[in-house]
Formats: structure tokens, sequence, C-alpha cells
């Protein structure tokens, strides 16, 4: 499958090269050609990777990953181009955190909206998806670095949608059944709500290698 | 010992009635003193169990619970009295979930402010501790609804504090080391934003016995 993801940090970059090791075709794509991250991933993954504009990585993928800082994710999707995410599954990974010059950490949008409803409601013909943004990027795509059983969730509108995202993300090894729907992408407000007491565990354990698992009766 | 508890919906019966089951005595405070869940509920619990005004629970316990809503907490904290919380541990437990006329849910504060440090702010001699927000009340006092291990949370200021209110969950039934200590009360703002999470856990398992437990390396 060929997959376009905007955004060339640290998500980005994790998500393209377990992609490509997986043996699907990926388009790195950036604000600008000659980005040096970009064209060095690029050249690392060999044949199945490719690097370019945010418009090219769209344009490429078939299914397009939103990795780019949440505060400017709505500029870059429009750079990508409202046409080449018409119709196509978007996974938004994105958490819209903002630093203040105190270092303080806060959420932007947050509490009546979310970064997901808004790419949803400025691409109307994109079936965004809501996921992956409750882990760290390494967890993300090696969920063994967590031991025993824990959970990501997804949200939004188009269960068609829902279902082919979660399909990959068991191609990462996130087993059958760990992947929990919480509805309708009005739910990312919650997910990227989490991202405050993610930070205190982070302070607390010290590293990122750990997530949620739900417990549940019956 | 002796609980004051602020508060007589659900939450705050709850706790009353498993403190006073555990052989505590506990005074039951609402904004009347003819407040009739309150005098039902004493009725019931015997000789352990009191009722009367805010500032006649504050002034009974020597560890005082908050279990207004979150959006009521501050002026029934107020009516309990400045003096009568000075010096004691203060276990809030709320949550400032506001209702719109839609029935959509948010929260105020919310991301740069809680309402935990909010109370630690307005009431400086009280020692707050947030704790317990994270689950349903049926939870709070029998974490064995859920099956597994599974966590609670405290952030406060004072680490004595923090480490009475642990024993006292201890006494509910969490195991030693289940309560993670995410550090001080600013903490408490990622725990409230918790919730719109936990309401969307909810619609998906439908039902409320559930709980986050977190798994981590190392």
């Amino acid at each position: 499958m060929r997959f376009g993801i905007i955004g060339t940090g640290t998500v980005g970059r994790t998500l393209a090269g377990k992609l490509a090791s997986l043996g699907h075709e990926v388009a790195l794509g950036s604000r600008t050609k000659d980005n040096p991250a970009a064209l060095a991933w690029a050249e690392q993954a060999g044949p199945s990777g490719h690097s370019g504009t945010f418009a090219e990585a769209a344009e490429f993928g078939e299914l397009v990953i939103n990795a780019t800082s949440g505060t400017v994710s709505l500029q870059a999707l429009r750079a990508a181009g409202e046409s080449r995410l018409a119709g196509k599954v978007l996974l938004d990974v994105s958490n819209p955190l903002v630093f203040s010059a105190t270092g303080e950490v806060s959420l932007d949008p947050v509490n009546t909206d979310s970064i997901g409803e808004q790419i949803q409601r400025e691409f109307p013909g994109a079936r965004v998806v809501k996921g992956l943004n409750t882990v760290n990027a390494m967890v993300m795509v090696d969920p063994g670095r967590v031991p025993g059983a824990h959970n990501l969730f997804v949200a939004g509108e188009d269960v068609e949608a829902k279902a082919q995202v979660t399909a990959v993300l068991e191609q990462f090894g996130w087993p059958a059944g760990s992947v929990l729907d919480l509805g309708g992408i009005k739910a990312a407000r919650g997910m990227e709500m989490l991202m405050p007491f993610w930070l205190q565990l982070m302070g607390h354990f010290g590293h990122a290698d750990f997530n949620y698992s739900i417990r549940t009766a019956g």
C-alpha cells in the first residue's frame, strides 16, 4: 500500500520507517522539497522510501498520515491540498501542544474542540481518523516495548476508515482487540486531552515506554 | 479517625458509607442542616454517622473530603470555612463538569488551571490532595469491581498529606503501590482532563466498572 506522511519530525520518520520495513511504499512530506531530514530518511529507506512536499506526499498516499505538530496541522494540510485528501483515509496522530515562554504546556484547541474535529470540518472529503496520539512514537510502532496488554483508541465518523487504520495498527504489532473505537470524531477531544496526564506519567516514570491498559468488568 | 465530607451526592454518600463501615466516624455535610439525603444517610449509618452543615462537617473532620461538583466546590468550601480547613488534609475528588443546554460536556476550569489548584490557592492553609476523581464512586470504594491490577493517582504539594490519603485508599482495598504520585497540585489538571476520555470509555463499555492500568517498561 502507498502511504503519504505529512511531517518529518520524530513521529513522521518513525511511522515512515516502520511502514517501509513492512513493505509499504512511503512518501515523507515536508514544507520544502529540500528538507534534510526527509532526504536523509528517503536515502536510508531504500527504493520504497520517497520524499517530497506535503502536496507530493498527499498525492502519493492512498492513506495519508498527519504527523505534524497539532498547532500547525491545518496549515500543513492546506499545503497538502484538499483535492489530494478527498476520499482518502487521513490518520491524524497530532497533539495540539503549546509551550509557553515559562515552559508551561497547554493545549489549543481544547475542551470544546480538537484538532481532529478541526481537520474533519475543514476537509469534509477526507475520512479522518484520530489515533496513535496517546503513545510515544517508539511505542506506536513497537507495542512490545511496554509489557503486557495495553490499548490504543480510534475516533472518527467513517467506520470503514477506522477499520483500515486498525488493520495498519495490527501490522505494527498491536493485537486484535487492543484498539478501542471511541465513536465519532468528537471523541478526539478526550484523546487529545490525555496529553497533560501522559506528560505527568512520563515525569513519574522518567521515560516514555508506558501506556494505558483499560481494565473492565464483564 | 474522624472524616468530614463536603457534599451529599452519590460520591459523598458512597465515601461516607465506606468510611463508616471501616469503623471511622463520619460527618456528611450539606448546604442546609435539614438535607434529606444527609439525614437519611446518617440514620442508616448508625452511631458513627452524623450529618450537618458544610461548616459542621469540616469542623468535625480530621481529614476533609470535597465531594461536591467541581463547579460549586469553592462556594461549598467557603461555606465550610477557611479556619476549619487550615492544617487539615483536604482530599479533592471533584471534576469541574459543565453541561450545556444541548447536553454537551466540557470542563471549567481546564487546561491552564484546575479545581485542585483553585482550592489550594484559595485555602493555602489546607493540605490539598487531588485524588479519586478518575474513577466511578462504586470503584473508588471497591476496586475489586474491576478485575486485575489498576491504578489511582494523587497530586498535591504536601508529601505527608498524600501518604495519609494513600493509606485511606489502601483501607478501601487499593493495593500498596497502586496509587501513583504525579507530583504537585498542578498535576490535578491532567487528572481532571481525563474526564472527557473517561466518558467516552463509559459510552464504549456501557457501564462505569472500568479503570486505567498503567503498564510500563522496567
